[in-house]
């Protein structure tokens, strides 16, 4: 709980207040359970103030993280707090109209097209707070350039708040982060052969 | 993701379903962020399948994670999913009716109130889905016996998950635990002299 002083005061020019609402990058990475989960459970909060939330999940299955999802988009329709938006690689990205004689895409080139969705998101400040959900195996993998990320992370305008999940985020991302999470895998039920369930895992 | 193979198939006797669907307990301990928060995003899912879910907040403060309660609560109160419960140690619980004579008692009274309330919960089988947040807390600082506590999740009734949340678990409560994972800080804003914020710490 982030009672504490900061032991550091940056000579940045900044008063307090404005250094404690400049809008934050996160990176949630690791082998362990709850890189998404958590991110997730951020986005409550921000949905708790209001803010638009965009939840964009760079993951091939659409099968996964239904529950997160059904729950966001019921907290987004009660109206009380911040609306929500939940974009899916898995099933085609929403905004994009295919022709049926059209080859389905690869995996690569439907990630890259929710890269550039983010873009012109960001540009057009969409939202308040970003779930890049998955998105750093995109860039461990090499699909989308972690140079451009953080520079249009860096140059984003207005008050965005944006969290990246996913393994083996790239140390280049973590180094331009304000805040990086490893979760570590302890002992999980799989090494006991349990595997996942309803509710728990999804 | 958990579509994978365990590598370990245990002579228990049990069927794959019987023992993919025993109820977990879960620990998020580590000094980094997300443990809690990845509990919260956990309760998505298990509203989503219906299941009755009971936080108890074993912290001080009422002030921290009103955007999870408030979010958590609206959910429940859809009626889409499960109901949700929310307990909170920082306002007195709920079920407790003091007379006003009576002096305030310790933190570490109502912590074990906390915890024998949990008891009557596992025992009445009130929730199919426990968030224990910051109970390891209480272990650690020997507030509440841990091998009590293992030996009660041992001989829980029925199909309950318990998660618990906390720096610090103790390594029994870990080596009894079917699924522990630790959060590690790589990096956090209060390093570079940023506080905490509404919308992403609370």
């Amino acid at each position: 709980m982030p009672q504490g002083q900061p032991t550091v005061v940056p000579q940045d020019g900044l008063t307090t207040r404005q250094r404690r609402n400049r809008p934050l990058v996160m990176v949630h990475t690791g082998v362990g359970k709850g890189k998404s989960t958590a991110a997730f459970g951020m986005a409550l909060r921000a949905w708790n103030q209001g803010w638009p939330v965009g939840v964009f999940q760079f993951v091939k299955s659409a099968k996964w993280k239904v529950g997160e999802e059904n729950a966001l988009k019921a907290l987004g329709a009660t109206g009380q707090g911040g609306p929500v938006t939940w974009h899916k690689m898995g099933e085609g990205w929403s905004w994009i109209q295919r022709p049926t004689a059209e080859g389905e895409p690869s995996h690569e080139e439907k990630a890259r097209e929710g890269w550039e969705q983010v873009k012109r998101d960001l540009a057009a400040e969409t939202y308040e707070f970003y779930v890049l959900d998955e998105f750093a195996y995109l860039l461990h993998w090499g699909w989308v350039d972690t140079a451009e990320v953080i520079e249009v992370l860096r140059n984003r305008p207005g008050r965005q708040h944006v969290v990246i999940t996913g393994r083996n985020a790239p140390a280049e991302l973590c180094d331009f982060a304000d805040l990086v999470t490893d979760m570590s895998k302890v002992k999980h039920p799989m090494d006991a052969g349990q595997k996942g369930q309803r509710g728990i895992e999804w």
